[in-house]
């Protein structure tokens, strides 16, 4: 099942998308145990460890080298060995891949076009795309590129979750920053 | 998997947790194969679904006899016979049932604090209490019980989520009601 | 002072900005009494009114017939006189206006950009424009648009507002669609 | 007019409202020129210098010696001498003041229903009490104080705001916490 706790994870000060995000995206992606799974921007490995556990076949791609070794240590600690690491700044790796069900977009790093337009190549007809988007930019550009691609049938959400913490006798929310989450169905 | 889309259920004019919710309330339920589940205020048996597909047992709690329709509608639909419905207001019918791994309370109609006094009774030491709070009152209640019960850990957290409408070269954002996700467990 | 309740304005099914939020547009656009305003797409002229009833005079520009009425009707309602109702669809009807301190754009029905040149062309050194955005691409573009402008700083807020329905003992949530606000100053 | 830059005031590490909740405060406790209006946990004295601005005397009240010299600090830079700076911890204090016209109470330093008492011996009829509220208990402790006191009309919001911060070409999302405000009119 999917939901392992932020605090289980190897961080260090690599942005980790949080537990509720991680729970959505996985279940936007309706990953079934057959899959080939692409984690774009896998940053501590977080989404990659998820989607390993209920997937046949997991690729991570990160291009910064600190979280590569997170994503390792993360690999370790979950026992995920159906992981395989790429070091890389997509598109770059990910034309080699075949038989794609799934494409999970976490960071883009500017290639947001480019990331899609590759991803339209090795992507199976029925595959889904799942992104996750912090900027108004990115989700403003995956809408389009998903409007003028009609090939693909999409939904986007936004997502605000706020945490109670417990301080004595009250609890206090905390706000989570806001995510969008577009997920795609190649048709 | 879990997150199957609202317009698959069969709900009639019987309010109906979201997709968006029902996927975290599962996943924060962490349940297992081999698990006993009961749902109480089952409403249209979404939820119940989502569990059953994923667990041994569950047990659907619902008092609106147009509701049990419904939820035997939608067994029938998703093919999900280990769901048996119970036509009662929780807490009654709770006591007959043994070993209970997670109880889902979506909606306790005035009976929360009798509702976890019983839970509490038939729920197995690491079993999992996850409550859908869509008023103050019933979350504060919630809250103040697992606060005094100091067998439980729980945590919190408010949800918000807004769907993005596809009208014509444009996206925009429905609010769904907020909700808030009480996860407890039994130590 | 700002804040009519939203039910105190004729409205007829022409959409209106939400009490809250017209609250914090006219806080935003920070208006003075000596200050001329023109409210683009002014629907029933709420916006409208609670701005004349701080400024010295108002323009509500508004294409739609039926929406002409109702800002007439609310006009009378709210004794505001120093409202000038122009039945057009900007950026017609802007130019003719002189000495602009604020401009509010509630609505710009796809002509966003030609109305920011227009109206960056009438407003004055230290002017403040405030939108209101519902879609992503809309709140894409004005943002856009004001990075590329360098005589203008500005800020963007997205403001959620949960209501509380009083039902009996409880207090229920109902979301408001969330809005984006986006307030650009002209050095 | 309201809506003074957060990064106006004095602030050190004393907790302050933010410009948006604080716009929405004021807005909704409705402050006429000729007023006479109560801050209890004034805090950084961000809401009674607002409240100042367009009223007739402010008290502030507050238990904390550091704030105490931010208030005196950020009094003297607003140049708003008609507040006057009582350093108690409420419903100390307040029993002395007479014609008030409105209270807001942003900390009640689990005092409130003891402060509602006493508010509600020295408000006028008409008077209006707005509450910040940042916990589920005290919010929930408002609601049920209003509900059980019929010479009260109340309302009440949950107020997200998401500041977009400028990062190069992008704009992203961070989350401030979310609050409750209550509003309620003696009637």
């Amino acid at each position: 099942m999917i939901g392992i706790s932020d605090d289980e994870f190897m961080r260090g000060d690599v942005p980790m998308t949080k537990q509720e995000v991680r729970i959505l995206t996985i279940a936007k992606a309706n990953i079934k145990s057959t899959d080939v799974v692409i984690d774009i921007g896998a940053g501590t490995g977080s989404l990659s460890i998820e989607a390993a556990r209920i997937s046949r076949q997991v690729f991570a791609i990160e291009k910064n080298p600190v979280a590569i070794e997170l994503i390792e240590q993360n690999v370790e600690k979950f026992n995920t060995p159906n992981i395989i690491i790429i070091n890389a700044e997509a598109p770059n790796g990910l034309e080699a891949i075949k038989n794609v069900d799934v494409v999970l977009i976490g960071g883009s790093g500017g290639n947001l076009i480019k990331i899609l337009e590759t991803v339209n190549r090795i992507i199976k007809t029925g595959g889904r795309i799942v992104l996750n988007c912090i900027t108004i930019q990115t989700t403003a550009a995956a809408l389009d590129w998903f409007k003028t691609h009609s090939n693909y049938d999409y939904e986007a959400i936004q997502v605000q979750i706020n945490r109670l913490h417990q301080i004595g006798q009250y609890d206090m929310a905390k706000a989570l920053n806001p995510i969008y989450i577009v997920t795609a169905i190649k048709k």
